[in-house]
């Protein structure tokens, strides 16, 4: 198959052009969504892209679609895209790599004369941080059905102001239906975000799905006395109960591979020095790969709760508040990213998500996969959010030989182009 | 020895009619220091002892002393006394009942025409909760000398008002000096506020002592990731090192019998669901009544730390910030008091006070001891605080023949009153 390579300077200096809406002190990058700043970024990325031969049109949800045309106008298009908001605090990468490599892709097939029977479409989808406006990753949730566009247009923010008001204001309140969207094939490229890819030292994260995720919240009511007068054994300490809780977790996370298991937060009450905590509120998250896994670990952590209940004597009462099944991706679209790395030479491994990412919900409705690349020390949503040029050009030099695989490229004969011209 | 029993009836109404100044709707009781409701209780107070036939005078930092003449007057008090401000939402028997005791022995004493060698001294100790002005004890603690009167009048609330004008302005800015106080014996009655008692099954506490303490406070500092992307051998987790340093401290408590291990204040950083967390910090709160234990506690806990720092990987930093000797009661006072409860026929049992009270801070100067009596699920600094007439009875009781022990009875053939009319 084909080993063709992006232009990695081009990439790199549009990331870097990019990153200058909304830069903070830090290197980093605010860019809530429905802004000014988000308005800037858009109306940046629709010059380039108009710039690079695209139709460019706007849906109801303000989700942009750029689309370089196909041989056969009938066939569902070969998409890629990300997002263009960051977080309050978030670096230069986090969606942007996935937006620009989209269209890196157009800008190299123009360069080579690549000619593909499916259009290609780069779509940003509006509002995947959820900082501003929650939930997280709204327009491609609206596209896929997994909200309704109205209740999308509904959400307010902290301020009260409603979405559905910023997208007119801004100007990204389109008419394209949010609904009847298709795709032969969906891909993202992103950075891992996570440290497994530099931990492996691999160039490509080959992403087979996106893992399952049950939340919960716990309350776990002791016997709030003096920290002085209270002797041991007659204690209810619920901090006590809790932390064997947190323990407990972290020791069923690991015993179902490779499962996560986190207590981000947690609240003491009344949280006083001398007082023994009488109420502790506190979160779990338990995710995994495979569902059966992730039933086997809510099992585990159920049996453990009522372990404890016995054992402490306190009460605990443990909800779970949203489960969110594994998303495996598609075969073909796994398949396309794989031999696109191997003919490019990268080290590669194939990967789950830990993460949400549109490309999840893109998966509800078309075939999809994804491709990661690294980040330094596997941080992001952190204005030091870091990776290189080389990392990225190989990614975004990926997702343009899997696309090729997927939109089908005509051949010279077909065009009159000659094949030579066409390799890197 | 003698067995009098004081009027439990009337000792009770007084507590009653104390409780209507700050009352709550749930029962307890709101007087902070200093406030008009604590002049209000004051002179009530005042207006009591003074009925009695009491002298009253009150010193630089607001103490009320009350005193029934002896008949050598060159000889040092016998005193008693706790305090009448109370928590936000206090009870109606934590402090005020050591209060009204020492007024009912009084009353007592005069009901029965006894006469004593020792004057009797009944003090109102200023601003014992420490709730509106911190530190605790602080008219005690003026006057033991652990802090200068100078330094507490600068003290102030939360609204920024100077202890020293709020003195003032209720009146009750004395002309005693806080220095060269002394007493032949002090003995402070209050409720236990803990459970031992109640679970013992015991009318009467004979307290020893007051239990050593260290605070520290620790901050452990892990890794802040994303929950979803960051695998569980790849964390840095602070929630679990913390999590295993709660427990710990829990261990070494139960070690060193019968020492007390708290965590009882806990703040998580970013505590946010789907963040490991990077920064926890909290307090650790160790008593003993024995100082080489509470110092092998303290080795205990160095260790433990310096271990999960090794095995978590986390930089731990853990800091005493108070350390606070066990303090070891008079034995006479301590006997004054076994005897009496003896003498009455009340159950009984030895016991550490495991709170601050007044008397530790008295007993830098004086010969000391307290006597606890039960309050109901060992609950205090709490509106639903309780206790019974039959209980406070009992205390006061053993106060009243503790103190005739140390104030030394001057006997019927000295004074013309016959020994039966004394008896109860």
């Amino acid at each position: 198959m084909k080993a063709l390579k992006v232009n990695g300077d081009r990439l790199w200096d549009s990331l870097m052009e990019m990153a200058k809406i909304g830069a903070t002190e830090k290197g980093g990058c605010r860019r809530l969504a429905l802004t000014d700043l988000d308005k800037q970024g858009r109306e940046l990325y629709i010059k380039w892209a108009t710039e690079a031969g695209c139709t460019v049109k706007v849906d109801q949800i303000g989700n942009i679609m750029a689309t370089r045309p196909g041989e056969d106008p009938d066939l569902a298009p070969v998409g890629t895209g990300s997002h263009l908001d960051t977080q309050p605090s978030g670096g230069k990468f986090d969606g942007v790599f996935g937006v620009l490599s989209g269209l890196e892709v157009v800008r190299r097939m123009n360069d080579l004369g690549i000619k593909t029977r499916h259009p290609i479409e780069i779509s940003v989808w509006t509002n995947e941080e959820g900082s501003r406006f929650a939930p997280a990753m709204m327009g491609s949730g609206v596209v896929s059905g997994r909200f309704t566009l109205q209740e999308i247009l509904d959400k307010t923010d902290v301020d009260g102001i409603r979405l559905g008001d910023e997208l007119e204001r801004i100007g990204f309140a389109g008419d394209t239906p949010v609904t009847g969207r298709n795709y032969h094939a969906f891909f993202e490229t992103h950075i891992e975000q996570g440290p497994y890819l530099e931990a492996e030292n691999k160039q490509i994260g080959v992403v087979t799905g996106g893992q399952g995720q049950r939340w919960y919240d716990v309350v776990i009511s002791g016997r709030e006395s003096h920290a002085g007068t209270t002797p041991m054994h007659l204690r209810k300490d619920a901090l006590i109960a809790a932390s064997q809780l947190v323990l407990k977790v972290e020791e069923i996370a690991k015993a179902h591979k490779p499962g996560c298991g986190t207590v981000g937060f947690m609240q003491v009450s009344p949280n006083s020095r001398n007082t023994i905590p009488g109420q502790i509120s506190f979160s779990i998250d338990l995710r995994h790969p495979e569902d059966d896994q992730l039933t086997a670990m809510d099992a585990d952590l159920q049996a453990a709760v009522e372990e404890l209940a016995v054992s402490s004597g306190s009460d605990i009462n443990l909800k779970q508040i949203w489960y969110y099944a594994p998303i495996p991706f598609a075969s073909e679209c796994i398949s396309a990213v794989r031999s696109s790395a191997e003919a490019l030479g990268y080290s590669h491994m194939d990967i789950i998500a830990g993460a949400g990412h549109d490309a999840c919900y893109v998966s509800d409705f078309a075939p999809t996969s994804m491709i990661f690349t690294p980040c330094l020390d596997g941080i992001s949503h952190n204005e030091i959010e870091s990776t290189t040029k080389e990392e990225c050009e190989a990614g975004c030099s990926v997702l343009l030989n899997a696309m090729l695989v997927m939109a089908g490229e005509v051949k010279a004969e077909e065009t009159s182009a000659t094949e030579e011209t066409l390799s890197a």
